[in-house]
């Protein structure tokens, strides 16, 4: 079985890279920062989409695309209600976005007229990690009540993230959660990247997530303007 | 790519389900119970098992499995540390366990002298549905941070469930997490499966848990004495 089955998967994984190339082009080419949101089932992946596009809407130019293993709607629709362009991947059961999905959800979005593109992944530590989606950073959040030790228990997705949230800080005072280790894990595998510690529910620290991805626009923006990519 | 990919995806699952009826032979000519836990990360798997352990380990001999996609051995040294026999399985980066895989793990416990062998699957409420293992038991433990809206939006692994823990009960005070929303999604997958709210941090509710277990072992080896399957 591993024979055949290795050179299939590193094809599938090098067709997916080269999509990946072509959808980062597509963003470029759009004037749009592209994010791929990425975390456990229930960490509070909707809730901060739906948070950055109240507060950011008026100032950006924002679309969504939900990830979910099946036909259900319960993201995209809170995420429309919102009054914000929003598609949703049907997976069909699989594990995980790739940068073909998200090619012909594009399709679907009036990318011309967005500064942000948020891409919400499968709930999921394992397998987003191995597909890249061609988006310009990659955001993990985590929550609180999951345990501190995911970091080390799941390096691959914890590692190549550009910003860290680490959300549910409310129930903080009611878990053992210890935020050195947690800290120490993150660090280990990127020494860089921030971690934003909020709560959808209360709304605490939320502007730290705010003034990052508002900044990142920017960054992009000017970047393309200073390449004359945006007409 | 999907007339070449789906075939081989069928044949590794129908490889799988013989191993699986395989793994099934061996646990019932040793006269053990076998379940598969699985669940999100961070819902409370090791930490069920270790309370089961701790409670039961007096009446029952138990030995545990543990999946996980590193060699961290996190989990597998806690339960250790409880004086039961513990296997690690490194999936190398997959997102769930196989037949296979468990078979290579069950030749390293004391088989003949188990009556409980408890499988934690890799967390993750995707994959782990694919591959039967050969247990005689599904549980999902799902715990109140993650939300009510799980059963609805990662229908295939809350389908075929024989129990489900609803872990963390003590955060409900915190939470939005709507009962009666949660457990109609449960049932409408699995009309006969009792959900037993506990919390591993206070300990309430666990009991319904280990009675829950202890009966399905004892009906187990009813079974397999009336089949004349145990010497």
């Amino acid at each position: 079985m591993t024979e055949t089955h290795v050179p299939i998967v590193e094809n599938i994984l090098s067709a997916n890279d080269r999509l990946a190339e072509q959808n980062r082009t597509v963003f470029d080419e759009a004037g749009i920062l592209a994010i791929n949101i990425m975390a456990s089932p229930g960490a509070g992946k909707t809730s901060v989409i739906l948070q950055t596009v109240q507060a950011l809407s008026p100032q950006l130019r924002i679309g969504v695309v939900e990830g979910d293993t099946t036909a259900v709607t319960i993201d995209a629709d809170k995420v429309k209600q919102a009054g914000i362009p929003a598609v949703q991947i049907n997976t069909g059961g699989s594990c995980h976005l790739d940068a073909s999905m998200l090619r012909e959800a594009l399709s679907q979005l009036p990318l011309e007229h967005l500064d942000l593109l948020i891409v919400e992944n499968v709930g999921n530590l394992v397998c987003p990690a191995a597909f890249k989606l061609g988006t310009h950073a990659n955001v993990l959040i985590s929550s609180v009540p999951e345990g501190d030790d995911k970091p080390y228990k799941y390096p691959r997705i914890y590692r190549g993230i550009d910003v860290f949230i680490l959300n549910k800080m409310d129930l903080l005072p009611y878990l053992e959660f210890n935020m050195d280790y947690f800290s120490k894990g993150v660090e280990i595998l990127n020494p860089q990247s921030p971690i934003l510690p909020i709560s959808c529910r209360t709304g605490a620290g939320v502007h730290l997530w705010l003034e990052w991805i508002a900044r990142r626009v920017q960054v992009q923006q000017s970047r393309l303007a200073a390449h004359g990519s945006i007409s």
